[in-house]
């Protein structure tokens, strides 16, 4: 069997459990690369999958067994707090040789839940996270290039197998992302830092504004660095919420970090010392304006 | 003497001082509405008096002395740090019937030192602040729409004639801008708290991960999320030096007020509270969908 343009199908059944914007632009992408038959889903929300069937992202909605047993492929996207019951649910009806791959924004937290659903199982599962997001949520958001150029970090267990890895390396690039493989822990780090911390300050940030003196005033005069400093604010709560709690070690460890980091500033700022401010700030512009990222 | 459009010309001759984004942007809106004869410009730098004399922006470069005995209206938009030193280099020359009004992020700090610099002359100054910026700076990034639909707060003293207030307001509304009247007091806290304290956590957390751990890996892997949160990093060092200082009493009572809401949520991320956390996001996240602002 081929794709239109020749490349062959790679995957005949892929379910996708939370058809939201990861999910959803993870079916959209690998369909128009002609390399997915058939796409079923699978969620907690019904509505979600009656919209992602209308918007002809699944063409099935299913239950999270029915998506075990019928697919070669399984993506989870769902908040990462779920997916241990979801795996839970799906390992008795699990094909043996299906893999099953996700894009949840933490991994150490991930795996152990994997390890705990599915036991010796959990080889079938290698674990990814696309660099690609939006505060903008749900099938409506999904679009086949949302990872176009983006970075998917693959953290891989001693125990897959190689063509399991492989296999979901290919998907993506395919997706058109590029890849980096990461100890999961090394992944954790990195996201606590480069991620999570700045979601964490931006939705700390802007409740401090909503529930303080003025937040009509303030926010009425409230210019372009505010709208880009808090965009993030918007986003899913619940799975913020669960990142949060999922890679909590590590923020932690970042929280604590980033802490000596105000401390030091607010004593420069006490003594007036304009000097370490300014030197502050111009390390802070010059890495900022050397960064050629997103 | 009218403007091609049948508008009076209200200004004969306009001084900018610091002709970069902000000094530029208002000499070229004032320009483009024909509320302004002639523009003539000073600084501390030479390149950009000649940049700005170059792309337009005024007519000819002069001393702050002469900017003082020519002009009818002087726009300071210098960093804040140095309108002192500029306006008692002008005292000497300045026509008596002169105003003079500032662009600067702070108005305590700027009243202050307007006070010590002009003495009982100090009533030709009408101080302002638009709010209005770009990570760009200097005379190239000036544009004449910069102020279209934007803030501006008037935080007018005491002494000042009504007809100098009325005049810079004029001026403002020639540009575009919506006007606001604050106390200084009460301007500067709501700047603390809305545009500087994002400008403090966006710069030190971007100097934060430029000094940490693999700054390469993680600046790598960054995304949306991380450009947005520290795209007002770029921001001019000077400019921000300044401002942090000359807005220390009002920023150090921020910091102090946010450091009990980042206490907070850290407490709740150790004692893993989903409620607390999932509340707080949600509160956010409401909060920033409510805004309609820049």
């Amino acid at each position: 069997m081929s794709a239109p343009d020749g490349k062959p199908v790679l995957i005949d059944t892929l379910a996708i459990v939370g058809v939201g914007l990861i999910g959803g632009s993870f079916a959209a992408a690998l369909k128009k690369a002609g390399v997915v038959r058939r796409v079923i889903g699978a969620g907690r929300r019904p509505e979600n999958l009656q919209k992602a069937c209308e918007l002809g992202l699944i063409e099935q909605a299913v239950t999270f067994s029915q998506a075990a047993s019928e697919s070669d492929l399984i993506f989870l996207a769902t908040p990462v707090g779920a997916f241990e019951s979801i795996l839970a649910a799906m390992r008795p009806a699990l094909k043996p040789l299906a893999v099953i791959t996700d894009g949840g924004s933490t991994k150490q937290d991930v795996i152990a839940a994997a390890r705990t659903a599915l036991g010796a199982q959990a080889k079938q599962f290698v674990p990814a996270h696309p660099m690609a997001g939006s505060h903008e949520t749900g099938p409506a958001a999904a679009k086949p290039d949302l990872y176009q150029g983006r970075r998917v970090i693959l953290t891989p267990l001693p125990e897959n197998r190689a063509q399991d890895v492989a296999l979901v390396e290919s998907l993506w690039r395919a997706c058109g992302a590029r890849l980096l493989t990461l100890e999961p822990a090394e992944h954790d780090a990195a996201m606590a830092c480069i991620s999570h911390l700045p979601h964490w300050l931006s939705s700390l940030y802007m409740q401090y504004v909503a529930t303080g003196p003025q937040p009509e005033l303030r926010m009425e005069i409230a210019a372009g660095g505010f709208r880009d400093f808090t965009r993030i604010a918007q986003s899913s709560p619940e799975m913020w919420r669960d990142i949060f709690i999922a890679n909590r070690a590590s923020m932690l460890q970042e929280i604590a970090t980033f802490r000596a980091q105000l401390d030091r500033a607010e004593q420069a700022l006490r003594d007036e010392d304009a000097q370490w401010l300014e030197h502050m700030l111009d390390e802070a512009s010059r890495a900022r304006q050397g960064w050629s990222g997103a």
